[in-house]
């Protein structure tokens, strides 16, 4: 049976990076040699981090004065490189709360220095994007999350600063074309739109860079890591390698234009479903729905089981809700095809017709 | 032609674990997915990193009391890691300096906290082991890097010392049996005895931590990671399902004691060949020689390129030594088989023929 992956992630991934990564592990681009077993210093290797990172800029316009860095650690490990970078001594960071991500990124930053919370969306269970509030432009940064995951929340419009914004874009980077000049820094892991698990993509402007007055390990300092091209040490060869295949693809298919409207079409179809399913319902504010992680709970809880065992029976597989907040969530990231929304939307209501 | 593949790193791998894991990338164990795009939290996943983990303990016979962790980075990162989890904020860490990455991690350590050499071989460019120094027992730690790849010395003995002993293991783990009681903390990234690169092995006594006083986020604090069982954030799944084949293949063919046999047999029949031509030397003093890292140079340096052009038609490629100090290295990683290292004493044995 065919399935249909709606894991949060690591999340599917285009088959074409699932063919080309696994061919180029028994021999890449006829060298003889495994990409597993050749040095990162290699001429191949330097061609493809290259690549990788013209692409990135190239995909997502990145103006001049910005850094394309591929890190380790995931978002994770930004939530203290962030703070050790570009929070001074004295200053204090400012962060918009959204949920768990940005709890984390609190709680990590404050072993830095001084973090505020300006606006938090908890009141509601994180169920919207605050809007309106005010940030003091004597913050060092303001540091939002800009799709959240276990939520289902999405930043459609950036607000303007009159600060440098850090944005975690690890659940949206690369779903539709993005200002990069709006922000200070963006980082985001892998394993969702990028990527496998493993790599981790950071964009900086650079003059932000060297004012903390912080002694900073080079393994965590942003500018080590761009004198070293990527490669101040042995980078994930692998996770680095399946990004590129993924942009080649992003590239190919019509770059970020093409991909919004596809991720558009393929979210609106089933929160139309949503809306429209007597049975199911969505958790978030509509207007701050995000298209990558769309989530809904049954309205009667204790058929949550029969669901599940209704998306099994068709292949709909992975697609329960984070165990921290329960009901369903259906990701719907850049390689998941129209199909499988259209699978699942006639789940949907066939699970309704077989409950009337 | 077959290549004979003496990178120092990433460097060659089992036939075995390339083969699986470019299998597992297409389809993993008949699941109807890749395992690039499976949660880290999937009963798949959790199955490979515990499998690892124990391996681990019973190939290195890792005593009570201590915990195996697959983090992120490199040793890098653990330049930064072990003295903000094992280095008190009034203490003072010692090392032993016996090259480019012990000089690493002091500049690094010195970021986070006081740092000490207590010996070095910096006099004779590192190519011996500095022995019968004194280590003050106040020091919260001794760091050493067991193998230095760049200037091929190897701790054959490791001192018994009166204070935690962290050691950097990167380049010759797996490669002998060693007595894990004598360390505080080991670490070492994969990409050279275990696995692809992105994986970083970390063995630590757990009694070691939570005494420094520093508040460290989560991502740099071995006990987030040893609550999260090294799952606190989505790991680098393709990098440690590589260790996992290759821990297999380690105890399939007998385990560290049959390894160290092969490593002893590979090694001697190289330098018997250096100590024996006329054209080449060794580097390092003999007793310090590194299994792992063969150095040698050519009496005539003007011939360095023949020598590579000599190597190159034979298939002998990635042996030119590290930019650093030049001449040659040929590293005889795990996986290396004995034919490649028989195939480099017949071209070093014709090369001298060639000029007599």
């Amino acid at each position: 049976m065919k399935l249909h992956n709606f894991c949060a992630g690591p999340s599917i991934l285009p088959q074409t990076v699932i063919d080309q990564s696994a061919k180029a592990i028994i021999e890449l681009d006829h060298i003889g040699l495994s990409l597993l077993e050749i040095s990162h210093r290699s001429n191949e290797f330097v061609a493809i981090i290259e690549e990788s990172i013209d692409l990135v800029k190239s995909l997502l316009n990145v103006p001049e004065g910005y850094e394309v860095l591929f890190l380790q650690g995931g978002a994770s490990m930004q939530f203290a490189m962030v703070p050790m970078n570009l929070l001074s001594v004295n200053g204090t960071a400012g962060i918009v709360g959204t949920g768990v991500w940005t709890s984390k990124a609190i709680k990590d930053g404050q072993c830095i220095g001084k973090f505020v919370e300006v606006a938090s969306s908890e009141d509601k269970g994180f169920t919207y994007i605050p809007k309106g509030f005010k940030v003091d432009s004597h913050l060092d940064y303001l540091h939002i999350a800009t799709n959240n995951t276990i939520y289902g929340t999405e930043w459609h419009q950036i607000p303007s600063f009159d600060l440098p914004l850090v944005a975690d874009m690890s659940s949206n980077i690369f779903s539709r074309p993005i200002d990069v000049s709006k922000f200070g820094l963006i980082f985001a892991g892998a394993q969702k739109n990028l990527g496998a698990a493993g790599a981790t993509l950071v964009i900086v402007k650079k003059d932000l860079l060297g004012k903390t007055g912080r002694k900073v390990p080079n393994m965590l300092d942003y500018t080590a890591h761009i004198k070293g091209q990527s490669l101040y040490n042995t980078p994930p060869v692998f996770a680095i390698y399946t990004c590129l295949l993924t942009l080649r693809w992003l590239k190919n298919l019509g770059g970020l234009a093409e991909m919004e409207n596809r991720n558009q079409a393929k979210s609106e179809l089933l929160y139309k479903e949503i809306d429209r399913n007597s049975l199911i319902y969505g958790v978030t504010e509509k207007e701050d729905r995000s298209r990558m992680n769309v989530t809904f709970r049954l309205q009667d809880e204790a058929m949550n089981e029969s669901l599940s065992a209704f998306f099994a029976q068709r292949g709909i597989v992975n697609i329960e809700g984070h165990r921290s907040v329960g009901g369903f969530r259906a990701s719907l990231y850049n390689a998941l095809p129209i199909e499988s929304v259209e699978v699942l939307v006639e789940a949907l209501q066939s699970f309704e017709q077989s409950h009337q």
